[in-house]
This record gives structure tokens, sequence and C-alpha cells, in this order.
């Protein structure tokens, strides 16, 4: 008789987004001619560069043709990619990557939730808190998280490093020597980040214990500060600890197109073993490549028009953080993020919790947003607002909730 | 300091198509002027049918204008595609399906690798031997199978099912009671396959057992015959025994593509838990959808000009199985599949290997097929090609062959 991992009967039904639609929507029900303005979600709403809409079109083509038709994919992915992303995301930047180092997939939140298979069942990890719930839920799902505790929100055998007002939102390094340190970077939830300065001493942690960083790098087009690093190889030392994953959907508009790829660089050993050929086999055995369509999609990113291109919509959103920011600003918030990242992140007045701060937020500006404490404990008390909508609206919701 | 899951270091570094590749290489540098036809890796050649081409190019489009983004897909694919999904691979032949039953997802490959999370640690697994290696290797590598010994190509802790020439290559029910057996009808690689009769006891036999079947019907567009079952759920009792895994690949010729899908019969309950909510969680979890403009392309498929240039596209290819079938015949070889499946499977000549008759067939008649060997134990002595060549290609290696 089969049995289930049970580990997936642990996952506590907090599901978010979909208390959130559930809320907005029996709202929407109960108020039929309010117009609700969503800034909840991190999807964006811009439309695909022309660029790129050039690359799939050609591509389509090709495919429709015998000589040029393109089945399986390399393993890894295809050269005319690898190659863009190291010269333009890395060489670029003085970080020593090569193209053998790259593993494209279908986007950052397979390859995040995916990457723990490569760790010893008794690995322990730390988080940010509040946090992107993929890293903690793939642990859990792996049986790697020990027994939840309802009231407090925590694992027993995670490590939590809280990322708040207090500490200026820069995890601190944790009591407990972890395995694994997970780091989103421009963050998500809270839309800050840390300097180069500070990463480099996360590189030198890891590397003095052994531990390996795993660096969601999703937001880093969003990065307009020069103290910042665009990725973990510009620290000295991180090819022996990091691993950088990096997506398409936030700088590129590909939430609904699909693409990502990982780094692992070659000196990355654990146990006397690469983990380069672990990924590669994973890889390898279980997955079976990025469409070639998406592919040529990808590699339009680097063409010169596609920078244009996507240099502007990178500051239409970013228009939108700041409008968001000031905003709440003159309302007398306290607000955090949208300098480096598209989400503001913002304190609930006094006495007020994340999901009491929804409710007034939505029956009395119509407007949806995010509660911190969606994202982790540490978020308790505080609520993510995304640039992602459109300006218009973005405009309009700040000024409902200047009223409110 | 982290350690590495060790499971990983006990795949054996078999790496049968690249070590066909580098054969391939070898002889080609060597007789740089032979011309060398390729019917062993199981990729198609046909370009993209017009009607998925024009669904592309719209879905493209679409992309483009604000108004008609996408941006993340629902979690378990768009409704347009599980509805097509279901009125036509479904309830066209009577099967009891709903369409919040089918998760689309980037093919089966990914799928029949990660359904094995679904599973309590200790599941014993069944499989054909010989058998896709992707079923036994996410299994190795999630340290389910024991340990391997490198004489018998067997591992400890997995249930082999020999399908050769003696039974007629249909799997006998195992001495060992297994807690999932996996079962790809039309077979991969032995191009066989049961009649539904025959199946119908597989289904019986895991309802008594309290087994699951993952049941991968790949290459279920090329099933010829009327006693042969399109869907394991035109059985009865299928629902409370059997996940469904299908793909776009051959049917489509979407291994560039990527698109496939999997169904998970809400009465499939283990331990008193569906694995309905369970694949939906990993999928919330683990994965962000099939890209729309894929999707669409899956929804061209069951248009009416899609279904009639693909019922083309099919017939193309098995002509080709049928050049090969009767070719091998007419050269006194003993020829098995080709008539439900697109590869055809041989007996190699009395006292030869696998891997000798792989030699021999690139040494004179510079054709490259697969040693049946590289697909399990009782895969030696067996030697498959495949139909998905140009008929051109196919006829001039046939006639290679007999002139051997």
């Amino acid at each position: 008789m089969l049995k289930i991992n049970q580990n997936y009967q642990k996952l506590p039904g907090s599901y978010l987004f979909s208390t959130i639609g559930k809320k907005v929507a029996a709202y929407t029900q109960a108020n039929p001619m309010k117009s609700i303005i969503r800034l909840g979600i991190g999807d964006v709403t811009q439309p695909l560069a022309p660029a790129i809409l050039q690359a799939m079109h050609q591509a389509v083509d090709e495919m429709g043709r015998a000589e040029t038709f393109h089945g399986y994919a390399p393993d890894l992915g295809y050269e005319f990619l690898r190659n863009a992303i190291v010269e333009n995301d890395y060489a670029a930047r003085g970080c020593p990557i090569a193209a053998d180092e790259i593993f494209v997939s279908d986007g950052a939140k397979s390859d995040s939730a995916n990457i723990q298979e490569l760790f010893d069942q008794n690995s322990k990890i730390a988080v940010c808190d509040p946090v992107y719930p993929v890293y903690v839920d793939s642990n859990v799902m792996a049986g790697r998280t020990g027994t939840y505790d309802g009231e407090s929100g925590m694992w027993s055998d995670v490590i939590y490093m809280p990322c708040v007002m207090e500490n200026s939102f820069v995890p601190e390094f944790p009591r407990q020597t972890p395995d694994v340190i997970y780091l989103c970077l421009p963050n998500n939830p809270t839309g800050t980040t840390i300097t180069k300065a500070q990463l480099q001493g996360w590189v030198d942690y890891a590397n003095q214990n052994g531990a390996l960083i795993i660096y969601d790098g999703a937001y880093e087009a969003y990065i307009s500060q020069d103290t910042v690093a665009h990725s973990i190889y510009e620290c000295e030392g991180a090819r022996t600890c990091a691993i950088e994953l990096k997506s398409f959907s936030k700088n590129a508009g590909f939430t609904g197109v699909r693409l990502g790829y990982t780094v692992v660089p070659k000196d990355l050993q654990f146990d006397g073993v690469r983990l380069h050929s672990m990924w590669a086999r994973r890889h390898g055995t279980k997955y079976n490549g990025a469409p070639y369509i998406v592919q040529r999609a990808g590699a339009a990113v680097y063409s010169s028009e596609g920078k244009a291109q996507l240099k502007e919509q990178v500051a239409y959103y970013m228009k939108n953080a700041g409008v968001i920011y000031d905003g709440l600003k003159e309302a007398g918030y306290r607000v955090f993020g949208g300098v480096d990242a598209p989400y503001i992140w913002l304190k609930t007045p006094e006495g007020m919790s994340s999901w009491e701060f929804f409710d007034l937020l939505l029956t009395e500006a119509n407007v949806v947003g995010t509660p911190g404490s969606g994202f982790g404990p540490s978020g308790e008390g505080y609520f993510r607002l995304t640039a992602f909508g459109s300006y218009e609206n973005t405009v309009e919701a700040l000024q409902r909730i200047r009223k409110m």
C-alpha cells in the first residue's frame, strides 16, 4: 500500500494570495460599483518590448521550416543565450563566470524550489524573515524544517534572520551556524537591499563556515545605487560559496513567458563534489530545457534595442515606486524600499496588524496590497505595495490613500 | 558545513546518448566523407504545423499589447487548454475526467521525474525492463532505490518487470508487491504495447494491492489498433489507482516547445490524503505555469485544422516506421513495435550484444541507433530505431542495412 510523503501534510494552509483573492471578491460582490486598484501581487502589467516580440515571431517562423526547426534544446540552454548572459550580466561587471556555469531554466521560482535537492537531508537552512515563501516551503516538502509552531509561525529547524526597521532590514549573522543561507537582494518583500560591502561580509561568513549562499537576484534590474552589487560574484570569494538565481520576469516582463537561469560556479565543492556536476545531472534527468522561442526572446533582452526598451520599462515601474514612496511619506507613513526594488514596504499605523491594515485599505481606499505577516512572523506590522501597476492607477491609488 | 545529497553519487555515469554522441563523433572524424543517418534519439524532425504557428504568432501579438498581455498563468494551466484536453482526450473517449483534474506543465519528462516527490521515502517502485531512465533515476536521487549492482545493472530496492521476446514484451505482475508501478504504453523503448484488456488487469491489480500506477501515455497518438486503450481511464477503476502523464512532444512535435500535462483524479487517495491536493500544492510552490504562448499552441493542437495537420504528421512518421519494420524483416531480423508506436525494437543477431550491433550498424551502414542495453539489463541483445527521421533518410538507411 503506497504511503505518501507526509511532509506535505505539515505545510500550513496559508495560501496568502488566495486569502487576499477571497477577501477582494467578497468586497467586490458587496460593493459592485467600487473600482479596485490592485497593487498586491508582484506581476508585471507592461506588454513585452518590441525587440522581444520581433525575436519571438522570428523564432516561431523558424519552427515552421524543417531546415530551421528546433527540437530538444541542449540540456543547459542554447549557447547564444548563455553567451549573451555571460557577456552582459557577468563579464561587463568584471565577474569571472563562464558560459558553461550558466544553467538556463523556466524561471527562478522553479530553480529556487529545486536547488534544495542538492543538500543532505539534515542540512540547516537560514532565511531572512520576512521571506519569499518558496525557500522555506520547498524545504518543508523535503522534510528538512522540523515542526511548525502555529503560534510563532516558525519551523523548529529553520534559522530565521529578522529583517526589521530596527536593523534597517539588514540580516545579521545568526547565532547558530547554517549550512545554507538564502538571500534575496534587492529583497522581496521589503524592497530594501544591502551594500556591496555588507554582501562581502556574507560571502566571507559563508566561506569561513562552509555554508552555501543561495543568492536570488530576481530584482537586480531595479538597482539604482552605485554602492549595491548587481551580482554576488562582484564579491571576492563568491565562486566558492554562492549559487546565483536570476529571472527574466521583472527586468523584461517574462512572468508569463517563463525564463530564468542559475549560476553554479565550478569552484563550488562540498564533500569533495562539485555542485555544478550535481545540478547538471539534475537538469539532464528532470528537465528538458526552456523552449527555443523563449530562449530567443531571452537573447533579445540583451540586444541593443532590447536593452534600451527595457530600461524604459524599468524606469516606468520605478516612477510608480516613487509615486508610492512619496505619497505614503506625505500621508505620514514610515516607508522603506522602492529605491533599488519595485516593492514599497510600509509600517502599519500603531496598534494595527498587517491584515487589519489590509482590510482598512481595501474598504477605505479600494486598494489591494499584501499583508507583511504573509511573508513571515517579522513581517507582522508591515505591508507591501508593488510598483507593477499602471502609472494612472498608481497615482489614483495614492490619492485615495492620502485621503484615508 | 553543508553536506550534499549523497544519493546523486550513487547514479552510475551511464550517459547513454553522450556515449553514442562520442562514438559517432569519433567515427565521423575518422571517416569525414561518410554520410551518417541518425535514427537514434527520439527527437522529431518535422516543423510545427501551420495551425500551431498561427496560434503562436497571435499569442505573441497579444503579449505585445497591454490589454491582452498575460502575466503569471493560473497555477494549473489556462482553462481554454484544460477544457480542450478534457473534451478531446477524455470526454470523447468516455473517460470521466474533469478539467480541474488536469495539471498543465512544461512536459512529461519533468512530470515523470517530479511525481515521486509525493511518495513516502520507503515506497517501493516497479518498472518495466527495459525502461525510460527518468523513472528510476529520479527515485535514485530521492534515495528510494537501495544500492546499485554494476554487474547486473540493477538497484537492490527496485522491482524489475522484464519485457522481452519471451513474454511478448508484456509485463507480468511482480512477485513482490510494489507501491508504485510505472507503465509507459505504447512503450519507449520497445515500441510495443498491451491490449485494453491487459491494461484492465493492471488497474485491477493496483486497486487490489493499494498500488499507484504512473501511466505515461506520451506515445498515445501513434496507436493504430482498436484493441489498445488511448487512456488508462478507459479502464474501470482507474480513477482510484492511476495518474496519467501526457506529452505534446510526439503527437505535435513540441520537443522544443515544451508542453505536457498530468491527470490526477480526485478519487486518488492514499493515507486518507488526495494526491490531487498534494500535486496542486507542488505545482503552486515549485512551478510557475507553462508560457501563455505555449499553452495557446497546445490549444491549437485540438482545433480542427490542428487535428487534421497533426494526423498527417503522425502518418508521416508511421510510414517511416513501416519502412523500418518491413526493411528489417526482409533483412532477416526479428522485429517488434512500430505498429502503435514510432519505435522499432529489433533482436540483435545471435551472439551480438547491443553495443556490438551499434558499432556494426555505424561502421557498415553509417546508421545510428540506440543499444537496448542502455535502457536496462533486459534490453541487452536488442536495439532501437526511431521513425522520427525524414522519409528519404529512413528509406536510404534501410537500403544500407539490407546490404549489410
